[in-house]
């Protein structure tokens, strides 16, 4: 189970690498919701492989079909059935059963949650199930959209050591895009790039951050116990692979501050109040303030790396694992851009339906 | 709704603070476990108000009734009712109806969501919601211990900037008992009682961090997409009020690593594999590895300060507040202890239940 | 599991005979709606045994408490606990564990799925769960009257062989207790008074139908596939013990009936269409069509009956079973009536709370 | 929302008449069960139009193809996509904008729900998206096969007021299918199709009744309150589209009868007890109690006739329609014969998965 996120709006994704394709159902979409086709293939063409050389050099194409719930560019209210087909769909036998399981792949767990040995290449823990998620995603920002304006924009803050110094505020998805490493600080996206392509050189990997910004979220939204917004995002975050971490607002940091230095004093709005500081990161009490809502999450450096690996196979005898050069992806955080958006999308469509 | 949480094992809770109670349901617990109502009093206690001159002053007799579910110590297999009565039932007006919404308290986000203003002192997002939780908790680890012997410890890690060093895999709640804070290394813990007592006397308050580790939790639990063990622990622990920030293994910190240094190579063990280093945090691709579940949450410091803040009122006009001294938490993380321990419980045991 | 009813608007009950007492949580009732304890307690009442002769004397004071949810008569938006506490709380031993499972009681199947032999009089499968029902069901009437004036209104329509006629558009919940059984035909509820008591006299039970007639529901509530308005319906009365049967409409009738007889014409009405004929029974393809829903539920004879009953042991020898006279509930539908009521309540509360 | 049924075995459907297709998705089904798609189809084939002249003409291949989850012929432990396309995917608008609505189609309460006019012979509440359920419920059938040998026969036990009589404990799928109309009873079937033909060729429709019978569930399986074995069995066939009743075991005739008579005694097995009668149809206090469960289930006749009906407009002006002659189904049941058997198998693969 599982495979579904949302209880007002509510996404359930399916798909293998190397089965017909991976999808998403959206059941709870209201009625009449203007669809844009094309927004939604521009998200998941953010997320596809082969974009840059920053990247793994897989091609997939990753072209969205809309199965259902869609009619003459609105949708109907119905469950909207969203398809991206494999671009190689081998029916058989894709790879080699593996003798050892790949050190912090989900090899071995599956092996032990569902008693099956993982193929190379293939598998079922795969990061091609995110582009189902994107795709959902994208539509519940139009939805989300077209109700209040809500505009959604990650970035990568952090590649390795590397930092950035982007404007919450005012951060645009053409400015993210400027970059293939997209990250809007020119300075720290040229150090970024230049260390992307070293580790990627010595079949290496790296880790880094994502920040995301949600705009003009209306007070109001969440639960109070168990689905506070900011718990929801927690768990949509740590769902997409490779996720080490998420903080909301002043996060960890924050822990160093006293009250006194941290507490949001309220403003006068025009018509509502404002806080001006936001150390909340847009929630309290899980509920949003109208505040943004602003978070951090972190991405492992992948797993997958060309180097050789000392490790065990399956019946614990030493072994040296060593992938093929060249098919590894050396940094997820600029693909995962649009996934960090996708499920933000998919958590505030949720909540809107819960209000 | 939010008040569930699980499929498989889930708990419901209610109650408010000036009602006759607070309590939980815990529906899908197996038949036959045998339930101690010591354990579950003893977590209760470990969480209760006033328990040292480290927290609030406020007395809570905490004390917790089983309702429904339990017959001669065994479980049913029904639901469990839990009931934790209030100390000061006052059915009518507890507080003043406040003119200004405390800042960075639900104040001003309940009124958005319900349409009602908080009062002084009572209201809905009362922390006193967590000692339903800790009961329930308790039993879910009651279960989980019996099913397959799973240890859950956690202990406060930093307080503001004062930091610890702990033995992850050896520490057990006496360890943390030892010290009012909750932090097992002493030097620290001396550290932290005297910052949290400088804070209160400033009438500030201050924010920290805790670890918590599970272990003994068998590997093949977790399901692979939006419900991950990791997703599913992220949005336990920011759903407790005043968490800000989750990471499991290597979390932030790892972003700066290499894959070659943070994947974790696999070992032969007598009859399962292990890994020679946790950076997973007992987790690969959302299900557990068998190693030890090891996380890290943020709280913020407590909102309640006595020192007058500068903020505005419901209709935007500038106003001083003031708190009277003497009520408020200068620092929750060692009272959070026994929260963080229960809410892990609670996910292991909807995992152990969906397996 | 399965011991929550309700998405929008949801449900959860606890408790068991001899515990300390049965209860229910709810979940997602809005905020500000009026609440009666006096009006719950007139359900509950209803419910309750001992009210005459024609059922079990058996007595229980059957007294509401709120726990929680509810400030100043008004709803809070949390959730709300109702607790019925036991007359008489015998936390050891009741009864003597049976040798027999009694025929058509849930003596077997209980030990076949939780492992544990029933006690004489107690247990878990006790319809004294459903007084928690009648509480929650009565609360979500409440809601649905200030919502939009729906009135739900149940009646016994058969006793055995005897049925009855009543006007489904005008009667009203006085007219129905006009009368011990609770059918406001006054020759068919002689007929039926002494017909149950002939029965008891024999020491046997008769089983019966109920009727229900649910008003000035608003057209457009129903979700389209499978949680069409009567198909919870469907679920809830079924859930209701001894239930045996639902229809809808002309329900099994209506099968005889052609398309061109059958098919409900639409009328211009006021403000709104309606229909001159109402075999949908308020509902068209899962939706509310804003005519009156009108129902049929069968109770099947209880049980417990003191005539002596051929069956076999848990091993299988034979053995005649012969409980105590008098203890026995010789029809079940009067005190059906408010448990009829609340689950279609709750029903139309979890659709009001998804439209 | 509700396009999903179950819990741990949860089926989730999607798609309209006039789109790419309609589709189902499968999450809970266990790794490791063999699938055959030719079983599959074989139900979908017995659903799908124009299988005889009793039927509708309208021609529609229906044919299922796995989009994932099943690699090598077994489940993977993933989701399982289904998707039967459209034959006729006609993309923009199919038919016209009704100015009235039809009497008892759902065009009036679709377009109170959502806000949108039906369109003459498209629109969502279509009868198509059973084709969906049934490639689920073959699915969960083979499930449920391997598991534990679960046989479900579904057949017409009435059209209009003609009965048939057919033996509950022998009945196969093979005798169903010796007649187009799907009842075993030949003298029954004869009357049967001679009635269908003549209410087809005066343009009108007519009702009927099926039964169902699941041999070989295990006893223990169900819940004890609202998901009751029965409470599902109930919401899954009231869920199926022109279903207006359902009764288990003795149903409403069972109301007639006294406790004495209607108590199933005890027999002891070779094994395992069993009862000597069966009017509890195989389940006592919602848990199942091993022996075979059998339900009754009422269609009403088609809404669709070709004879002119009086009916208003939406603006509630006197009208006359008529539908185009050739287009209906007389008579729904020979069709409907799979789809209670896929309802049946969905409901007993959601209880097998939460024992």
């Amino acid at each position: 189970m599982g495979s579904s996120f949302g209880t007002g709006f509510r996404v359930s994704t399916f798909g293998e690498s190397h089965g017909v394709g991976v999808g998403a159902i959206v059941d709870g979409c209201p009625a009449q919701v203007e669809v844009s086709l094309e927004a939604i293939q521009a998200q998941a063409d953010r997320r596809k492989p082969g974009q840059s050389d920053l990247t793994t050099q897989r091609m997939e194409a990753d072209k969205v079909e809309i199965l259902s719930g869609v009619q003459h560019g609105k949708t109907l209210g119905t469950p909207i059935g969203l398809l991206v087909k494999n671009y190689d769909q081998r029916p058989g036998d894709y790879g080699e059963v593996l003798d050892a399981p790949r050190p912090s792949h989900a090899d071995f767990t599956y092996l032990k949650k569902y008693g099956v040995k993982a193929k190379s290449g293939g598998g079922r823990a795969s990061a091609r199930e995110t582009a189902a998620r994107v795709a959902a995603g994208a539509l519940a920002e139009q939805y989300l959209q077209q109700l209040c304006g809500i505009e959604i924009v990650a970035w990568v803050n952090s590649v390795g050591a590397i930092g950035s110094d982007v404007d919450v505020n005012s951060v645009t998805r053409a400015d993210v895009d400027t970059r293939a490493v997209r990250c809007p600080d020119p300075a720290a996206a040229d150090a970024m790039e230049a260390r992307i392509r070293e580790v990627r050189d010595e079949g290496d990997s790296i880790g880094g951050t994502l920040m995301c910004v949600c705009r003009n979220v209306p007070a109001g939204w969440g639960e109070p116990i168990f689905d506070k917004a900011e718990a929801l995002l927690a768990q949509a975050m740590l769902s997409i692979p490779a996720c080490k971490a998420f903080e909301i607002g002043s996060g960890f940091a924050g822990t160093e501050l006293r009250g006194s230095q941290h507490n949001d004093p309220f403003t006068g709005g025009a018509t509502e109040l404002g806080t001006s500081t936001n150390n909340s990161g847009g929630v309290q009490g899980g509920i949003t303030n109208g505040m943004p809502i602003v978070f951090r999450v972190a991405f492992k450096p992948p797993a997958t790396i060309s180097r050789p690996q000392e490790t065990v196979d399956y019946e614990g005898n030493a072994v040296t694992l060593q992938v093929t050069q060249g098919r590894h992806d050396p940094c997820v955080v600029p693909r995962a851009v649009p996934i960090v958006e996708a499920m933000a999308a998919l958590v505030l469509a949720d909540l809107a339906r819960q209000v």
